[in-house]
């Protein structure tokens, strides 16, 4: 009886000898990786202990405040004060975003945020409207739309953010879930990589758009100083930003504030837009990391198939997390995307003409680089969501051979043959080769248009479709 | 002897330990969804047993009146009305399409339909030769040959429903054989579903055909009074629009009648090849949704690999069936497209005009946005089905571990490698990228126009190619 | 001891009855389709037998005339009359190409055809050289280098056809082992039909290109003697078809008779090149069908896995084939296309011009239909080799379950993920969507055009590049 | 107990009986192959041996001399003197490029190399700042702004070379680990390929810049000689090349001097950029084919699975190699991509204009049938590694079917659904289709121009922007 054993040490023995070098060699290596993942992954567990019985004893002595500062790294957590921000400008009016956890997250039609942005899509129709009218009056072309276009994707913007605002709730929770079930960053420092990410595209995002406005509006004085219909330059002023409104109404305050307002606001959501796109890619993006961060850590290790499995399984949430939140803002991306273009193309058509004065070609060159720049961020944030999905493969290739079985290559199967990424309305999907595609058409426009170019003199003091 | 299945029994709760704690989670919740699914098949069979009793009663007891209202969900009884409709209008000459099964469906070169369609067919052609002549004899521009696009398309679209009504009843056969071996849906609604999809696409296309032919009309006699050759307003009405006839000919009222039907029934043929290239991708996608429908049922659970085996059959009959309809009508479908193609890019050069009256602006911008609508549906229908097809794969991604085998691996990979698609005879194939592509195409081609455009009165009362 | 039996019938008929109905319904139908195949096999090999001994008895009775007319199917023997045409227009230069096997094939820098086609490629070079300075001393413009992309691409077409033939009987050897190997046609009528095919694409290939010759000439002698400079109409004729012979010399009748065999030989090799390139598709794609029609009659049987890796291999031999004609023949494929895409586009822009006479409509109508008709042609028949390739893959789709093996799995994966096509130098793959973005490059170029056409000319009496 | 022995025999002997014919035959040729195959590896192994030992004695006697004429065939060797060469233009200040070694590699700051190549990096700074000054001064247009487009991608290259140059000693390391893992040549001349083929580039590549250089010289000094400013000759001359300089500065040779050598080192960088992508490209994709010479040599022999994971795991080391290579050189790829297609674009924007004298117009063609063969060198090498890279599926096609293994499906899978190829910022890949795209769009811009061109005059005497 106690040759069995025995015989069995000495089979596995033998078997050990029947391995090729190569492969005895990465065994050896592997054997000191699971080694010391177990050390790490016991002293992780050790300290995490630690960690929670500290932040136990420390939260009920001081009050909370350092659970204050601590991040759990969920995205709800991460956008919370992004989407406050953004209800001051009457986007997507749902409540309890900076709550700890998203069951606090709400929508109600009767709230004040909801009627702020129920008033604001009002106003903005108007606006619209008067806009439609003025631009009718005169002849159309390419450039004399550009109001219309903006105006109108505005207004298209808002109202599937209030759509997206319902649905906001269901989203986050289920966003929740799949977060819990990732494997789970340790250290703070982790945690706090996505949220630091998301507030940076913010603040930088809206410092720029906030400069560029600062600019348009010095380069609007200049242009009323110049071509000043009446005596008044306040009024000149705002007979040229608003023209829409001053076409058919007489020239009042009240009125000249409303469309003051209206242009922040405007201003705001045009910029937004491709932020709120950015964010939620970085979002994305960072759960994919996640996963690939785990990944990483197993690199080349001899892993149980359940384990490979468990990872799957995630990949897939996180995939059908991706088709989830594509499905509730692709309108909003395809709006960006297709704006930013037809910006771009009107700007590069007004490049070509000369500049009235210093303040106009400084204002139109920022205001060019700004948007080729934005356009670019909001195109290479969304493909980092495709980039970061395709990165899991890198790792499926290192699985060593005793370990490759059919959950492996069923989970490389799946990473190849699927394609994740944000849309626009499913018609195209935002990878690094469509940013080339894009550059390559704006390029060529641009060129066809430097050949056949006669001056059109769009900067004139008669013409009136000015911004 | 006892010792076995009590050793058993241990031996299996002891597998049941060894599983991973997530896959026991899982198993939990399939073992629950398949008890339910289980109660739900036996519920099923007890009620359509019942039903199944209670109609052979209905049926026996009152006539078969209700059976006229039931909906066995084929497509041959969704398109029966369709067809007939299009009959009248000289399309398809097949018998029986009305008919409760398709093996009634025949067709004869001595049926009436088919001698109305051959006449109709003969017309065309004489109609087409006369604009031929009547074009030719000035300049050939992109913008003149429109008439002859447009006859010699029907003439085309008609030469080929003809040859598809011959090979309708064996296609429609093949189509019930497949259908009757899908799983079955079980309420009347469900089997309703397609049927109404296909009555909805036929009725607004045919109304807002024949508002826009209204519209043309309106705008036409509004044409024909500022421009009046004769004393006739009717004499002057048939003048401009049958202008190839009278180019040779006389004037005389027989003349103008045979020129007015030719005219209505080239419209409405013109609007049906778009109609009936979406009906039949409605089909095909709704077999597809059935299908998927059924994956959707057991989504997640523990099949069989027969079960997965029964379907990946059904799957591939129901590719065959698309190939077999692609061959047949993949003519049609290319006419379709080249058409709307060719006809908004026509559009599009003369929208650059100046209109000559508010008749006119509005009939032309209505029938810009029908041409634009109309395009675009056929391309999301057509669509549809690529679309339909790839779904399945998302229910295959959900298949847990132990149930994952050779056969649902086939299925997977079938189903990613290959293109179910409508095709325009195979040179490209209908999915909604094609859709950016085309709209790409298009607004460079505006964007083009716009900057090198010199008016060039299209427009004018003297140009004879009104239409 | 006879108990076993028994149990193993009874396992046997039990394991039947677990089969779901539809395996049963399969395999009953497979059974059948096995039991005939099994039939049909052994009828072919009686009568294959009796076909063998009574030619045995024929051929050696009747002085094997009958042989004469029995096909054997293989590729070498369907091009032979083929490249014998060509070699009497100095293309090819290899013996043998009439033989019954391909050991016979031979090249030799010394033989009789060899010298001509060095001679040949001589007198064209001079001419290209006579026509680089003709075309330098005036302006370059898109249309007036025709004259050199002509003559450069004979000449380039010549000496990679005489590189061609040195590899040639190797090549044909290989095609002929290929061929053997392949599953054989048992009826005369199959095995006729490649070489049909080839023989009917050079007879109308070759009669459509004499007759543009012929219309050619007569729109020139009809141009000649409109703009005649000369008295002499002959002199007139030669003149305007070999310009630049008579630029630098004066006229003689001999050097006159040089430019005419040269135009001859050059019309025949420019037309020669599409034949050529459509003939190795024709044939490649022929025995790609070969082995899709041995699939087609074991489609949806239980074949063993033997069977499927025998097809495997053959399936691997042919694209070995493709992939050595591939390398052999893509100069050819290339300059065949760009070039007929340049002449497409010279025509296309020539269309917007008046033509000076009836002739030249004619004429020019004809030789554009002709040109796209031959350009559509060889890319149909191109892109059939890449068609039939996919083909295989609709036959594994269809392998029952149980016959489902690692072996169909890596036929079907290897299908899909290669792609079997001529090319051109590898830059691009000859398939049907090449057709659509050829067709789709084109119309742009048109409308371009179209839009901004300003009439040049082209068909003025001074204008001396005529052809 | 003998009995086993003998029915083992027997048995043995009807499985291969079983076996069918064509297998049998199969595995009889690869009998033969593998016993080939050995003889060779062991002739090998003594012949290895027996050098070794030579060389060993060699070495010992005779001062190593022979040593340095062996090549040990890693790239780091190959690129040495490449690297050297480069040096004396201020690229790439990286030590001990020459050793045996690439452990001898480092970088430093504080080294007189990186101090040149720091001095040069700001003197290209003022340069091209005067020349931003200079070229705003007036309009600017296509054309106008080559010189900036020159200088900024000189500056920016010198800038990556830098900063590859401190990754450069880990990336040879990481290089010469992967080389020496791979299975070695056994002959010099192997080994002396590819080092050969990166001499002969980098030769050929400087030969021709020179040669371009001193073309562009004397067209200078022809055309200053014509329009001169001054009466010194070598002061026009330094006026017209360096313009940019003395647009705002007074003339002094010291600074003509600072001009001359700016441009010297410009054009040799302009050009090392595109052969160092060519360099890199070769040696990668010798890297494949060293493998895939391995993978030859056992075509079709019945290897075990553990020389397919040996083989798959050093693909994967190439491949993992090819991704870092490009991480760290696609900057330099996309300027040197991007530089190029621009300055064909303006060149042949140029081509159209009556060319000055015949000096220019040597000049002028020569320059750009270098650009075009330059750019079309460096996308084909940058392509071959990409074909490299799948060439080892061929031989995967060809393993038997009893060899076939899961391993072996692993590694075609992978080379089926890997992208390898070098890139520009992972925005392109570097692939034979982009080079048709490219080509394609080119001649569709030179096309537009042609049919639109209006000699603008590029070469006038008053035009100051000459380079």
């Amino acid at each position: 009886m106690r040759l069995l054993p025995k015989l069995g040490r000495k089979f596995r023995r033998w078997k050990k000898f029947k391995k090729s070098p190569l492969l005895r060699k990465l065994d050896l290596l592997h054997e000191t990786a699971r080694k010391r993942a177990f050390l790490e992954t016991s002293q992780d567990y050790i300290s995490r202990l630690q960690a929670e019985c500290d932040e136990n004893v420390v939260t009920k002595l001081r009050d909370k405040t350092r659970d204050q500062f601590l991040y759990n790294g969920t995205f709800h957590e991460a956008v919370g004060k992004v989407l406050l921000t953004a209800q001051f400008f009457a986007m997507m009016p749902v409540r309890g975003v900076t709550a700890k956890h998203p069951s606090s997250l709400s929508f109600s039609w009767l709230h004040v945020r909801t009627c702020c942005c129920l008033l604001f899509i009002t106003s903005t129709l108007i606006d619209l409207t008067l806009t439609i009218f003025k631009v009718l009056d005169g002849p159309i072309s390419f450039n004399n739309i550009k109001p219309i276009i903006f105006r109108g994707c505005i207004l298209l913007v808002c109202m599937t953010a209030l759509n997206l605002a319902r649905k906001w709730p269901e989203l986050m929770m289920h966003w929740h879930d799949i977060e819990q079930d990732l494997p789970q960053y340790q250290t703070q420092k982790e945690k706090w990589r996505m949220a630091h990410t998301i507030h940076m595209v913010m603040l930088v995002g809206m410092m720029l758009s906030f400069a560029e406005h600062l600019l348009s509006m010095i380069s609007a004085i200049n242009y009323a100083s110049v071509c000043n219909v009446t005596d008044d330059p306040i009024r000149n002023f705002f007979m040229l930003t608003n023209d829409e409104i001053f076409y058919f109404m007489g020239y009042s305050p009240p009125l000249a504030l409303w469309g003051k307002l209206q242009n922040v606001y405007s201003t705001f959501i045009w910029n937004y837009m491709d932020v709120f796109v950015m964010i939620v890619s970085v979002g994305l993006a960072a759960k994919f990391r996640q996963l690939n961060d785990n990944l990483l850590k197993f690199k080349g290790m001899h892993m149980p198939p359940s384990y490979w499995s468990e990872r799957r399984i995630q990949y897939r949430n996180i995939c059908g997390l991706c088709g989830k939140m594509d499905n509730a803002i692709s309108l909003i991306t395809m709006v960006s995307f297709s704006n930013n273009l037809y910006f771009i193309c009107v700007q590069l058509l007004r490049s070509l003409n000369q500049m009235p004065s210093v303040t106009h070609a400084v204002y139109f060159y920022f205001s060019l680089i700004f948007l080729i720049g934005r356009t670019l961020a909001v195109s290479l944030y969304a493909a980092s969501v495709h980039d970061e999905s395709r990165y899991s493969l890198r790792y499926l290739r290192c699985v060593p051979k005793d370990s490759w079985c059919s959950e492996t290559k069923r989970f490389a199967d799946e990473i190849t043959s699927d394609l994740v990424a944000l849309s626009g309305m499913k018609f195209f999907h935002l990878t690094r080769k469509l940013v080339l595609s894009v550059a390559g058409t704006i390029v060529t426009y641009e060129l066809v248009l430097i050949q056949f170019h006669e001056d059109q003199n769009l900067w004139d003091c008669d013409q009136s479709n000015y911004s």
